[in-house]
């Protein structure tokens, strides 16, 4: 069959873009060899963020027994992920429904490309059918990062995937890094009651944060009982038949555990595996290298999600989805301001973050103004009676530009968009501290934030 | 003593201008009759939010219990207003701490303004002071309308304040009036157990809000089991032994019902008996008359918060506070935009707006764009479990002035600080577009209401 445009994948990045596509007239195919909606709809922020709130609910049951008379709480592990994947259908049928709606072909099986723009589609390795487009978007996303070095064992060393679907809880389980994926993993499965032992290479936890909200969730981390080893790694991991004997290498000394289980939680690589070599598509350090209008080195070939460079993120991956067939039509979008992209983390406390960490905008030689308030001095936070973390914000003392936001609390994924919209219109300060933000709400935290940065701080 | 600036009341409105003249250089008292905090931390946003707080919590339990294995639910009311009694204490002790640090004089006792800037405070009647001050600020805040035609009786007939310290939990409560404190209350007393009905003098619930923010209101307090007469006032009450018996007169028909409690949140009037007329402060309708400095008609007397007509809001007061005592010093603070002062509602689901409503718009002449985004095709809703309400926008055709916006939903009252700040920046629809907001996260729904204004939703 012949298309306008054909996506590989049917992510936030491909099933958006196939959305769009179709939206603007053009013939449009999705391919998928899995799923509809893909890792983030199927094994990523939607079922993560269901099991994440159920462990927030337990939280709050847990603190808040006495007013509700509840004596005994037992957790139905299965249960919780049982909700995720039901969740996981229902918003999978929204998305085949907009599929239809917009009169897009949705073809399941694996990609190859082939010269003279074709893609021939396979199932269990059989050929099934070939099609060709005008355009063809690359939208593969992309898989957990394992170490090679270590024997796979997919059910000793495993990913966010199996992690989602086990089929009972761990007593102990190891998990290697400590970015997003890490944190709510660690957050999610000591909640239910597992031991978690956290390892991360570099020398905080969250090494892509700002310093602070790294030494903010290690301490609270701590506090609650989630073990954690920096600057260390893992050398060698011995299978037994209770589990695993993980032999890790601490900056300070050598350190032994046995686990049940080893969560790999290292990144993600790009699957990238669909014939660009027959195509002569470029790549580097195995992304595909695209221009700002996403397309590659090879004329009516695009990318665009996390198989390209930049933030492994959803949300940008749907911007990416829909600039570049704007751009296909000539449209003229908007271009992405990579600059200003929310990252959140959704354990509890939760982490939000947009724009430079303090380090980052000293070293690009910014002289700054630091402004830092905590939540236990938000009327809402006390009511709500979950008073840990603090907003901190970064401006150029030059201009008052504001450089970057960083979070550690409660909800906090819900106030960083006012910080990316801000930063958007190029807000100072002063526009921001002439924003009436409602009483109580967490949201006061940012305005408090940049009074405390300027000296004007009413609460402090 | 002698002052440079001395402040009646200590509510939202009072410290906050205490702390900031104190910060300036100020010899500052503030005079108090009642509790550090005044209405706002003592009996209003501060312990509402926490009773609520607890009701949304037994709400995610019952939801919830089969996960956790919970057979019985024994709600203990008088803990969860004891527990709210425990965090106005600790935040009135904040307060406390900041007049200490900012070298405020708290003097407790009743304020009245006397000839040549003397201000005479009592004590159980008693005269116990006397002081002087360059500049006096009338932050005396308001207090329950209750209609004179009920004879009062504190017991049967009752206002926030008995609302919020009930020795037990009626089993029947009628509640007049449908505006923030009315739809607050019905949520936590239907929560608790109560048997609630709510009356509204309006043909909608929530009179001042957008109509479809009213619907939906009433739609889901219809359906949780919210009993409501709206176009309704009560024109008779009789007492009994076991309570009340309520005549109600409906548009249709004439109703009796019978209640052991009756709570008025029909407004608040302005505390003003504090000898106003002694000094000749001019007044209208029961509020004192400023200019935009917050002057009164004779100089050196100020007047901030409920006081004056406006928004009876914390948030407005504590920035009227600061403006005022900016404008003393002659720093030319930014003037208040009261067109962009956000109204939030804490009952689930919350309420959040700002701006125009629909109908405002166009009777001020406006062609208007409308876009609608609802909860349940929202990701992390969907995560939660909590699907119920949706985002609205109004744009101006013409310039893409954001001219109001209206939500109602699972914590929107943290959602609509983007909007504050998008309006004072004067961002169009064009800007938000490009301002790419986290997955998933509830502050989706702004955008992709945007877009359905728009004409380029993806996901409707």
């Amino acid at each position: 069959m012949n298309f306008d445009v054909i996506i590989l994948g049917s992510g936030p990045g491909g099933y958006i873009a196939s959305i769009r596509s179709a939206q603007l007239g053009m013939k449009t195919a999705v391919i998928e060899k899995d799923s509809l909606g893909g890792v983030c709809l199927n094994w990523g922020c939607i079922p993560t963020k269901s099991i994440l709130n159920s462990a927030k609910i337990l939280q709050e049951i847990k603190k808040n027994k006495k007013l509700f008379g509840i004596n005994q709480i037992k957790v139905d592990f299965s249960q919780i992920l049982y909700k995720s994947r039901n969740i996981v259908d229902k918003m999978r049928k929204r998305v085949s429904f907009l599929m239809k709606k917009n009169g897009i072909h949705v073809i399941y099986g694996e990609a190859k490309l082939k010269k003279g723009k074709k893609i021939e589609i396979f199932r269990d390795k059989q050929k099934i059918e070939e099609c060709y487009a005008s355009h063809i978007i690359i939208a593969t996303g992309g898989k957990p990062k394992i170490e090679k070095k270590f024997k796979q064992n997919q059910k000793k060393i495993i990913g966010y995937k199996e992690a989602l679907s086990l089929s009972k809880l761990p007593k102990k389980m190891i998990i290697i890094g400590s970015g997003s994926i890490g944190l709510e993993f660690s957050y999610f499965y000591h909640s239910m009651g597992t031991e978690v032992i956290l390892i991360e290479l570099f020398p905080k936890l969250f090494p892509s944060g700002d310093e602070e909200i790294s030494d903010q969730i290690k301490f609270i981390f701590d506090k609650i009982g989630i073990k954690s080893y920096v600057s260390s790694f893992i050398k060698k991991i011995n299978y037994t038949d209770q589990g695993i004997i993980v032999d890790i290498k601490n900056s300070k000394k050598n350190i032994t555990i046995e686990a049940e289980i080893v969560l790999s939680a290292i990144g993600t690589i790009p699957n990238i595996n669909i014939g660009l070599e027959e195509i002569g598509i470029q790549t580097k350090d195995g992304f595909i290298v695209v221009d700002e209008r996403y397309r590659t080195n090879i004329e009516g070939y695009y990318a665009i999600g996390d198989v390209i460079k930049g933030p492994s993120l959803a949300h940008v991956a749907s911007n990416e989805a829909i600039s570049c067939i704007e751009n296909i039509k000539e449209l003229n979008p908007q271009k992405i301001d990579y600059g200003n992209i929310p990252k959140c983390v959704y354990c509890s406390p939760e982490i939000a973050s947009v724009g430079y960490t303090e380090k980052q905008a000293k070293e690009k030689g910014y002289k700054i103004k630091v402004g830092k308030f905590p939540f236990h001095s938000i009327g809402k936070s006390i009511c709500d009676e979950n008073i840990e973390g603090f907003v901190k914000v970064i401006f150029d003392e030059k201009y008052d530009e504001w450089l970057g936001c960083h979070m550690i609390g409660n909800n906090v994924s819900e106030l960083i968009s006012e910080v990316v919209v801000a930063r958007k219109l190029e807000a100072t300060n002063y526009e921001i501290m002439g924003s009436i933000h409602p009483h109580p709400s967490l949201s006061e935290s940012i305005l408090e934030s940049i009074f405390h940065a300027y000296g004007k701080s009413i609460h402090l």
